[in-house]
């Protein structure tokens, strides 16, 4: 899954192509594996707050992206999935089409704008700590919206030092242990 | 200000650090800047329904990041600097500390979530059609949180093609033409 991970300023980003084939493994030449296998340790090491993943999500069913009502649901519905709390939810509807919206989580937030006419929206999931997995969140999106050709890129956000830092994630209201 | 442009599967990439400074020009070969200008020109040449820009404010002043009422008239504020359509606002302060909230703009929408107790902030600003300038927003949330230590990926979102998409930004309820 991993295609071209890069680091800059502000984290670590890598891309995760669901549509791209893995088997064989042998796109790859081995020097680039060694390579990625040292960066991704390397980032481990690092620690950060939250996990961020940019969506991109084209060849939708464009029924699925102007309906106001289906696109909140599933959006909330995926931060479920993902065993998140959902704390806040605000969506907006244009004319003549397309819609934006974002769900406040307990662990950070999903936000959502759909391009019907184009078959496309951007999203993202943005979660912190370690309880909860942004890309079931995404696997859900991706599927729930028929798409065809979704990309993600993965960043890592809140790299303050190399020290493991805690998070902290809410459950109905109450702080739970990192 | 372009340090270090890649292009990633899910659209374009590039660093911009505030910190960084760029007088005299000579840090760069010239090969390299040529390399960027013809990348840059093929960027604008794809024409992106969007621009994200994902900032790391690193230190904060904490009190800043701590108080509900500051931080989401701050964002409200950065959008309305940028000359944004305010849609949509939804916030949500967690115990001990620590800030989650959004801005849904007519032209996308800004994203916050503060950790005073680390004087870091992770925040979104992501803006369609040309309009508004993300980096106006940016400068002002830099400036208002008193950030030591900002750091600015700017990406492209919605690249579907090579031709120039229209846009629909939203002014007062009424279509504006792009």
């Amino acid at each position: 899954m991993l295609l071209a991970p890069s680091e800059v300023e502000a984290g670590w980003i890598r891309t995760l192509n669901p549509s791209v084939r893995t088997e064989g493994g042998a796109r790859r030449p081995r020097k680039s594996a060694g390579v990625v296998r040292r960066a991704e340790k390397e980032v481990n090491r690092l620690h950060a707050l939250g996990t961020h993943l940019l969506l991109e999500l084209r060849d939708c069913n464009p029924k699925t992206l102007g309906s106001l009502e289906f696109v909140q649901e599933t959006l909330k519905n995926a931060a479920l999935e993902a065993k998140a709390t959902i704390v806040e939810v605000a969506f907006h509807e244009f004319s003549p089409f397309g819609i934006s919206g974002m769900v406040v989580i307990a662990e950070s937030h999903l936000a959502i704008h759909t391009w019907p006419e184009y078959g496309y929206a951007a999203v993202d999931v943005f979660t912190c700590g370690d309880l909860i997995d942004p890309r079931v969140a995404a696997k859900f999106l991706i599927e729930k919206f028929q798409c065809k050709n979704p990309s993600i890129i993965e960043m890592k956000r809140g790299i303050l030092g190399h020290e493991k830092l805690p998070h902290k994630p809410m459950v109905q209201g109450e702080l739970v242990s990192a």
